[in-house]
C-alpha cells in the first residue's frame, strides 16, 4: 500500500478539492466572455451606432454567463452530495470543464456571424448548438456514473432518487440537440429556443425542483412524486 | 423530500460558497481591465509620447480597478451577514457578476473614444455611466430582496437597519445616473465626477459609516442617528 | 528569532497556501488555453469550412487542457503528503508554475503551424515537447528534493516509496524529450505519440498506480512490490 | 452600532478574506504574462528563427513571473502576522494590486521594444522599472502604515523589529530607482540590474532572512542584530 508509506495529511475524499478546482475553471470561463466583445474601430462618429450593433455579442454574452452561472449552481448541488471522488468521477468532470471552458469561443463565433453575415449565421448557431449540447451531455455523464456507484454519495442514497435527478437535467440537452438540427434551417429561431431554455432553467417550474445550496422554503426540494 | 435521499456534506448556508464564487469573479474582471490596454504601435523613437498619450486608458483602468475593488469590500460586507442563500439571492447576485464582469469591455471604449476622437466621447461616456449604475442598481436590489427577507440574515435583524444601508448605497448609481445625461453636455466633465464620487467611496465620510470586515475603531461602525 | 517578535496566525506548514496559489494559476493557465484559438476571419459563406479547419487548434487545446488537468492531479497528490515548504520547494514549484503557465503560448504556436505550413511543424512541435519536457522535469526536481528532504513529509516516509514514485513520474518526460528529437524528422508522428502519451496518464496501467486523492477501490493504491 | 443590528457570521479579522482575494489578482496577473506573448505571423520557413527571436519576451516573462511570485511570497510573510484588517490597510492593499495587475502591460512593451527597436528601449526599460519601483513602494507603505498600528498584528509586537522588516524591503525598490534613472543611458545594463535583483531576493543572503511560512531549518528565521 502506498498510502502507508506516503500518509496524508487530510482524510477528506478530494471533494472539496476538486471543487474549487472546477469553480476557478467556471469563474475564469465566466468572465473570459467580455475579452471576445471586440473594441469597434470607428472614427468617433459612428461609435454610437456601433455600440448598438454589436447587440448580438451583447446577447449572447448575457445566454453563455447565464448558462455557466448555472452550470455552476448545480455542479455545485452534486457535489456537495459527493463524498468520495475516484479518478473516473475526476476523468468525467475534467470533461465537463473542457466543454465549458471552450464556451467563449463558440460563443464569440455566434456573436461575430450570428447576425451581421446572413449564411454564417447556420454554422454559427450549430457550433454553439453543440458546445452547449456537449456540456449537457457531459454534466448528466456524471450523474450516470453515480448513479452507478452509490457508495461515492454521503450517506444512504436511492438509485431512483439519482435516476430522477437525470431525467430533471435532460430537458437543456435535448433544446440544444433540436437547435442543432434546427440552425440549418432558421438559425433566428435558434436564439428563442435559447432564451427561453435559459429563462426555464432559472426561474421556471423545474428550477424550483433543483435544490439549490439553501432551501429557505420546503417546497423548494420537495419532490411531487 | 430529496434532500432526505440525497443528504448533502454540509450544511452551511451556500453563502460561503456564492462568496468565493463572486471573488474570482472580481479578481478576474479587475485583473483583465489591463489586457484592454494596447501595447502602442509605433516605431521606437515615439515610444515615449505614444505611452504618455495612453494616459486615459491608465485613468479609465484606475477607476475601473478601484470601483471593483470597493464593490468586492461591500459585497463581502453584505454577505457575512447572510446565513442563507436561496434562489432569487443567487440569480440577483448573478445578475451584479454579469454587469461588474461587463466593465473590462465599457472600460476599453471609453479609454480608447474618450479623449482622443471627441465626437465619441459622449457614447462611450454614456456606456460607462450606465454600465456602473446597473452595477449600483444591481448591487441595491440584493439588499432590497434582503429587507423583505430578514430571515437570511445571521442573526435577529432590524428591518430599518437594513433600509438605511440601502440609502447609503444609493449615492454613487445617483451619480451615474447624473452622468449618464451629462454624457452628451460635457463627457470630460463626467470624468471629474467620477473621480470625485470615487473618492468619496474610498475615503469620503460615508466610507467611515460602511462597516469593514473588520472595526479597529469604534466609531467605524457607529450609526449617528 | 524574528518568529518570536513578529508572531503568526497560525501554524500550519505552508502546504495548503501554495495549494491554493497553484489552484489558481493551473485552474488560469487552463482556462486562457481557448482564448488562443483564433476566431476565424471569412465571409460568412465559409464559416463552416473555416471551423473545421481549425481542428489542429481543437486538438491541442484537448492536449493541453488534458495535460495541464493532470499537472493538478498529480500537484495535488505529492503536496497533500507534505506538512512543511521551505523556501526551496517554494522556488522549485514557482519554477514548475512558470513552466506550465507557459503552455498556452506553446500551444497557441503548435496549433497555427504544425498543420496549415508544413514547413513550421518541426519548429512548433519542438517548442511543444521543450515545453512539456521541462514541465515534466520541473515536476520530478519537486520529487527530488523531497526525496532528500524526508522530513517535509506528512508522517514518517520510507524513501525507496518516494523513489519509485520518482520513477512512476518519469515516462512522460520521456516521451517528450523523443518527440523532441523527432519533430525535425516526422512532426505529425509526434501528435500520435502525445496523444498515446496523454491517454497513458489519464487511464492507462500507470495511472491505476498513480494514488488520487480517495481511494475508492483498495487496487487504486496498492503497490505490487 | 450597525454592528449590533447586523450581526456578523464569524468574528475572523479580515485578513484571510483579504488574503484570498489578493491570491486571485495575483495568481492571474502572473498567468496573464503569457498571453502577452505574441505568436508569430510568419510563413513557416521562419518560424523557428521567429521563436528564438522572441527571447527578450521569454526574459520578461520570467523577470516579471518571479517578481510577482516572490510579491506573492512576501504579502503572505506580511498577512500571517496581520490579525485585524482596517480601511486604511484594505485601501493601502488594493494600491498595491493595481500596480501589480498592471505589470503584464509593462512586462509587453519591455518586451517588444527593448531589443527590437533600439531607440524605443529607453521608454520601454524606464516603464518598467517605474512599475517595479512603485509596487516596491506600495509594499512598503503596508509595512509603514503596519509599523504604526501595531495593535494590527497577532500578538505582541516589536516596533524595531517590524522596522527592520521594512529596511528589509528596500533593496528592490532602490534597484529600480537607479535603473529608471540608468534607463535613458543604457536600457540594456537595466536588464543586468533586473536579473541580479531577482536572483537576490530569490535565493541571496536577503533571502534567507526573509521569513517564509514555515521554517524548516531555525537559522531561516534567526535574526543575527
Amino acid at each position: 500500500m502506498v498510502r502507508s508509506i506516503l500518509p496524508e495529511r487530510s482524510s477528506d475524499g478530494g471533494s472539496e478539492r476538486l471543487e474549487a478546482f472546477s469553480d476557478g475553471i467556471l469563474a475564469i470561463a465566466i468572465t473570459l466572455l467580455v475579452i471576445e466583445i471586440r473594441i469597434p474601430s470607428t472614427d468617433g462618429t459612428h461609435l454610437g451606432s456601433a455600440l448598438r450593433h454589436l447587440w448580438p455579442s451583447y446577447l449572447a454574452y448575457g445566454l453563455s454567463f447565464t448558462t455557466i452561472g448555472f452550470v455552476w449552481v448545480a455542479h455545485h448541488s452534486m457535489f456537495r452530495r459527493v463524498r468520495d471522488v475516484d479518478r473516473m468521477l475526476l476523468i468525467l468532470n475534467l470533461g465537463l470543464m473542457l466543454c465549458v471552458a471552450f464556451l467563449p469561443f463558440s460563443t464569440a463565433v455566434l456573436a461575430r456571424y450570428s447576425f451581421t453575415q446572413s449564411s454564417g449565421a447556420a454554422p454559427a448557431a450549430e457550433l454553439y448548438s453543440i458546445n452547449m449540447l456537449v456540456i449537457g451531455l457531459a454534466f448528466m455523464s456524471l450523474w450516470v456514473y453515480l448513479s452507478f456507484h452509490l457508495s461515492l454519495f454521503v450517506g444512504h442514497v436511492d438509485k431512483k432518487a439519482v435516476q430522477r435527478t437525470i431525467l430533471r437535467a435532460a430537458p437543456p440537452p435535448i433544446v440544444y440537440a433540436l437547435t442543432a438540427a434546427l440552425s440549418f434551417v432558421n438559425a433566428k429561431a435558434c436564439y428563442v429556443l435559447w432564451v427561453l431554455a435559459t429563462l426555464y432553467v432559472a426561474v421556471g417550474p423545474a428550477a424550483r425542483k433543483i435544490p439549490v445550496w439553501v432551501d429557505a422554503s420546503s417546497e423548494a426540494v420537495s419532490d411531487a412524486n
